[in-house]
């Protein structure tokens, strides 16, 4: 049992919490909660750490998900746990993730590909939802430049409720050369943005298409968005602008798989 | 120039930001950030403060906005505006605005009305993207229980982007009844559940409407999903139960918004 929040373990879990670079290095990341654990594939599991008072209740829940795994859970007395995580009311389990190794193929290859291309996306919150909402509208990769937040982001997990397990996704130094890889792969490209003259649904999503979307006040580069094949637009009432980057992307995606459901 | 925290006025600010009964007692909220500003109807406007950094840059602006009010502007120097702001990065203008007044009949007077109808949503940035979202699909109002988080939370009047001002919206004490009173009224209701058989772009959104939408955890309490006309659900790929409250609501609006355009 850890009772000391100067313990090293516990210090590293807070710098891991806060800290990109120390996560990148280490090639991991944290996942807190008793959804996030269960749903954890199990061979990129690395350590588990639980509060005292919830392994009392929940001990067996853990050992069964733990099974065939090696990884070894150490208690934290619930004041320990409380300085490691990330949320205001700790669920109390908290575990140590390798992180995902995804390849722009795996995008790319799937059958009728759907692709979300980010670009310096910057809400940790928006990301997450991105991935959660893109895994049920049947979306088969996230495509972003290193500019978007960090998808490992404790808040980005989050928001992802299990789909960062599950959603492929691949951050590009060149987010041009990424959208060029789709082009030549016959993937068209459509760029959400304000000027867009053809309204959303009126394309056809049902052939490989991927979607730009760009920063949450900026919108796309312009570089970005010349490299579309189309401008497409959300047609809007009332007096507003645009649309939250996550709220757009879902309007998108979901209207790609409307019409998918129709084929 | 306010220059001290302590004063009396910047206490009264900063209780306002934090305790919703104070807001409703005086009738009042508060708005930040010179978009909120701008878009302020101006019967509403009742005070205004600026750090002394923006008046410096932005006086035509904000005198020009205000050429046909009586609404005095009163200056903070920059410390005391941070102290009294909601946000890291304070804009540096702040005002206090009139809650706004609307009646049950303005959602339902609409010509073909189109109605969220929010059951114990708890997540202030939700319930402001979805008054935002709802003005972009022409949503003709909100209807909502006193369970739902305030509106006038700051978080959700920023996430509103402005369309507090014009998305009417509607608490009411017995939401049963406010689901009543529109199907008196001929509005089909469509209860967004995870046990939905028919496929929410299956329906006619065409005619008079309202989606019934749940708590962020919870979804909707079994009396309220028991009002509806019809169980829809958002067909969902992958391992995704459930979608975030704003996202699944932004899909059933826009679906409205996108056959509305085709009749």
């Amino acid at each position: 049992m850890i009772t000391s929040t100067s313990n090293a373990r516990i210090k590293r879990l807070v710098n891991l919490k806060k800290k990109r670079k120390l996560r990148d290095e280490g090639s991991i990341f944290l996942v807190e909660g008793i959804r996030m654990f269960r749903e954890v594939p199990l061979d990129k599991l690395k350590e588990v750490y639980v509060s005292e008072s919830f392994y009392k209740k929940e001990k067996d829940t853990v050992k069964e998900v733990l099974k065939d795994s090696k990884v070894r859970v150490e208690e934290l007395t619930d004041t320990v746990f409380a300085h490691a995580s990330d949320t205001k009311t700790p669920q109390g389990i908290l575990c140590v993730v390798e992180q995902m190794n995804h390849e722009i193929n795996e995008l790319t290859s799937a059958k009728c590909p759907l692709i979300m291309v980010l670009d310096h996306l910057q809400d940790p919150g928006n990301l997450g939802t991105i991935l959660r909402t893109a895994e049920g509208a049947g979306v088969t990769g996230i495509l972003m430049d290193r500019e978007c937040v960090d998808v490992y982001n404790p808040k980005t997990i989050r928001s992802t409720m299990g789909s960062i397990y599950r959603m492929p996704f691949v951050y590009v130094e060149d987010l041009g050369k990424g959208i060029q890889d789709l082009k030549d792969k016959g993937i068209t490209t459509y760029a959400a943005h304000l000027e867009g003259t053809n309204s959303y649904d009126e394309e056809d999503l049902t052939n490989p298409c991927a979607f730009l979307i760009g920063n949450e006040g900026n919108g796309l580069r312009r570089e970005i968005a010349d490299m579309a094949d189309c401008y497409v637009k959300i047609p809007m009432l009332g007096q507003v602008e645009s649309l939250n980057a996550a709220i757009a992307s879902s309007v998108l995606m979901f209207e790609a798989a409307r019409q998918r459901r129709k084929v």
